[in-house]
């Protein structure tokens, strides 16, 4: 790795302009908030620290060469044919370069950065290229095939060989270092224009660019992965980008030591704002091409991380790897998706790892809600910690209140009114079930040409998250359940978060997801799906499992089916795919 | 201290609405950028964590405590006879609860948050009464006197005698308790009456209060102690104050566990914003109604501090304090003014004391910019690392480019222009001399009621210093003078900062001032007023402070004067005045 040498366009120039314009029109007070302001404020700042190291390709960028190729790659966009302010740019990569150099150069290009999930199949790639009409498609070679055969007519395709020009650009012959190779041949066209006009007063590099003139206009398109139904494109804008980024390294208390492993994909939700989270903190981007164990621990003992971010069912394998050892350092790690259990909880402290419980969703910027840990937890039980850190709610810096609101009885009911008044909070007594609602900077535009789910989800100046949940004294909330994975057996709501939770303290179980199953008497019951740990088979049966369920939970609530299985399907993110199961069921 | 009760006025009540109502104006993706956000989040989230702790006076209050004795202030303000939005509410107060928590109650009241300096005489304080308008005054008792005899008509003046409520309201006579425990029965019937109304839909708490619909209106007027001159009002705005905020916040790794300690005056640029950066963290306020070394230092030993703000001359004091010991964690310092010298830096790492040097004016929200200490840093001399922390211009996150500029030729020009192409930046080779200048979402909104000042330090949409610098490779700017400290002898510019620097290398000195002398020949000399360190009188005369200046600099720039005094003249935030210091010598 030290002998690798960037390419020319790859360079920054000697005196490299980094800060965009600001058009007449904006006041002297007002800077637009937009993420690539993160970016310049680093080159400038930092200019020879590692911005993003690739180790499996043996990649690296200071933050001056980074700034470099990441403007050439902003020309280059500008440069394609028909390009209008707005155009959505679509990426199709694995965590690598391309997709964190495209989450800044898109933004500063005027267009809609349009991250698409790479365990989509060719049909709902199609499909999503279709809805959001992009026509500049940035792919890496790994997943070259998941482009549709017949484009329509105009549409661009660039290629990565994700080799960050390592052999030159022309022996690679890679697509995309050649298009930055354009770009940067574009900027200094520009440079040179404008020192025949204004000598002295000539504009260089970022200075070429002017800066969004509201921050409120769309940057970004990132489509719901959704465990059922189409995607859905959330459409979000730079000043909300900006504030999230903001927030995440606030809470992550990221700073110019901090070494980020790319573990989350940066396509889902533009990877949780990380992407300029960390270049806001002027901290390092450490990137993995994909979710391996090896790699991770590789990173982690050798590579000086200092925070992730992934769901439980990623670190359920990390801690159990053989190559997993205590840390000499605390390593910070988000956690999403769901709580971890007191088990992985004791397992990851063990190892120095601090996990954090974050909540959020796409339509939110990623995660917008945690719980803070209060001093007096260190006293307390593992299992008692876990407990307590199931629960969030609050919210981020710069985050308004996370409310839990009564469901109107009649659920079909536009409520599209103005007034927030109409919004009753449920009682912060741990009992009263409501949804989950947020608005202010960190919620979502509008589901792209979706008017219909847009209404459905923005009611009263309020995003609907469509999760349920409890609120406590102290304003925190516990998930009872995404709606729709609530189980209604003979007239009783059964939360099947709350069985999952308790088959998972099982000292025998290592996973598990329970799913409503039709039932003619009782129109739903639940079924179990269960992953037992490693030498645990024939310790433990079906039965052994609906005994431990009966100690802890109503009678109606046990499950009437468990299968002990061994593995569960996962989304890209490793959410567990609860449609998969139920299409399982279906089939039954 | 455990057997104070706060008065009934700051018992939250037991359903407590803790977020302000955003009108239905305002899309479901914005809430307006204003720091009293961090209030209500803070009492939502923390409840029962300690907002503010007053030992001199027994008082702490917990942030659900805290955030009913400011909504309490907050409808006492809006009750005021005539009162409208954008009125002007004066604050004349030490370090107290009652000015923190009128820097959150005026913004909310949708007033304009006007503290003025305590060290200020009664003529200043007319002067500023008058330009401000203010017909609301808070003032501490001790300060009462500098109110003018003769008000005129409309004026209320609001007499606090700091006790929290200690006593009793009755018993006290606090009128200032008395005023929140108004504010505290408007609130209570404003409850009532929407329970009436709108039954379960009724609003209450914060809810009664709209947000701000405007996050770029002003919200405080903070006036330069300027060292000449009448003081000029600095205009501010919610989304500065709230960005600012952030960026203090996270530049000074504020976090849940963070005390601040109150040793800079809250008066001054609104505390530099740590009234809200600390609660924004979810921090507690330590405070001192002055600046007292022995206090401090029981307050480092004893009562958990984290992080203080204050000049180097403040830093003096107190590491030559008898209590002084080395501190059994690292408290942050923020050092403004100018950097600390290698010896006190030494000094102060000797007590754990880590110090931070910043960068702004009241003009920027206090400190806007920094330098970033670099790890390689730790191995060099303690005289290497102080003339690296002397350099800052690194723009706080959120901060755009901190830039040095070449000044016009003709200085007298107008240049109100708006094209920022006319503004060209300094070679980055440490020699250059310029001015900083700065824009963007930490620059004021302009001088109150002063269109020529503005538009002398607005030019082409960027805010002039007036400060002198010069800019490094990296960025980083050194201070080469305040432009009015140029001395300016046969011809030749000195920097009176670069001889204070090189006088104050001297192992006997502890402080220095330089200022210019009119001289027959010269046009002007320097004329150096050094304070000796404790027990060095006699060891030294002028003769031999005079060879240390020819040893470091050139000729023309040793001090023609020195005088060896007992103590500089300073302003109340630890500046010395050295408009003073002109005037002794003016009399000669």
């Amino acid at each position: 790795m030290e002998r690798y040498q960037p390419p020319p366009s790859s360079q920054p120039p000697e005196r490299f302009g980094l800060r965009m314009s600001v058009t007449a029109s904006i006041a002297h007070n007002i800077t637009p908030l937009t993420p690539v302001s993160f970016l310049t404020r680093a080159a400038l700042i930092v200019p020879n620290k590692i911005a993003l190291v690739h180790p499996e390709r043996g990649v690296r960028f200071t933050y001056a060469q980074w700034a470099a190729r990441i403007l050439s790659l902003t020309f280059a966009i500008r440069n394609t044919p028909g390009w209008r302010r707005g155009e959505r740019v679509a990426i199709i990569a694995p965590n690598t370069p391309m997709i964190l150099e495209a989450h800044y150069a898109i933004l500063a290009a005027g267009g809609i950065d349009t991250p698409l999930n790479i365990r989509n199949n060719e049909r709902e790639i199609e499909y999503v290229l279709g809805h959001s009409g992009a026509r500049l498609i940035l792919v890496d070679e790994e997943f070259a095939h998941l482009i549709p055969k017949q484009l329509p007519s105009g549409v661009h395709v660039i290629v990565s060989r994700d080799t960050g020009g390592t052999k030159g650009v022309q022996e690679s012959a890679d697509a995309y270092e050649a298009f930055l190779d354009g770009g940067r041949k574009i900027w200094a066209q520009a440079e040179e224009d404008e020192r025949k006009r204004y000598g002295p007063k000539a504009k260089k590099g970022w200075e070429l660019l002017d800066i969004v003139e509201n921050e409120n206009e769309a940057c970004a398109l990132c489509y719901t992965s959704g465990t059922t139904g189409r995607p859905k494109g959330v459409l979000t804008s730079h000043r909300g980008s900006y504030l999230a980024a903001v927030a995440n390294a606030f809470e992550a208390q990221l700073t110019g030591e901090s070494v980020y492993l790319w573990v989350l994909p940066a396509f889902h939700a533009a990877g949780w704002t990380f992407p300029w989270a960390v270049t806001a903190a002027l901290g390092t981007h450490y990137i993995l091409r994909r979710v391996d164990n090896n790699q991770i621990w590789d990173a982690l003992n050798h590579g000086g991380v200092t925070h992730y971010c992934g769901a439980p069912t990623v670190q359920i394998g990390l801690v159990n790897h053989p190559k997993a050892k205590k840390l000499d350092r605390v390593v910070k790690v988000a956690i999403a998706a769901s709580a971890p259990t007191a088990d992985l909880l004791a397992k990851m402290e063990a190892l120095n790892l601090e996990p954090v419980h974050v909540y959020g969703q796409t339509e939110n910027y990623g995660p917008f809600a945690r719980r803070y840990r209060e001093p007096s937890w260190s006293d307390l039980a593992v299992e008692e910690r876990a407990r307590l850190m199931a629960r969030q709610g609050h919210g981020f810096l710069v985050v308004d209140e996370v409310r839990v609101v009564r469901r109107p009885s009649d659920d079909s009911s536009p409520a599209t009114g103005k007034d927030e008044r109409e919004l009753i909070d449920v009682e912060r007594d741990g009992k009263e079930i409501g949804e989950i609602i947020m608005r202010g900077n960190l919620a979502m535009l509008e589901y792209y040409n979706d008017a219909d789910a847009t209404a459905k989800t923005i009611k009263h100046g309020w995003l609907h998250t469509g999760d349920l949940a409890v609120r406590f004294p102290g304003g925190e909330v516990a998930i009872a359940d995404r709606s729709k994975d609530i189980i209604i057996s003979g007239g009783e709501n059964i939360s099947s978060l709350m069985v999952e939770q308790e088959l998972a303290d099982h000292a025998d179980v290592l996973e598990v997801c329970v799913v409503a199953r039709p039932h003619e008497r009782w129109g739903e019951v639940g079924h179990a799906f269960v992953v037992l740990k490693e030498g645990r088979k024939g310790n433990i049966d079906k039965e052994a499992l609906r005994a431990h369920c009966r100690s802890r939970m109503s009678k109606f609530a046990v499950p009437a089916y468990i299968d002990i299985v061994d593995e569960l399907p996962k989304t890209s993110t490793g959410k567990v795919q609860k449609n998969v199961l139920r299409a399982r069921l279906a089939k039954l």
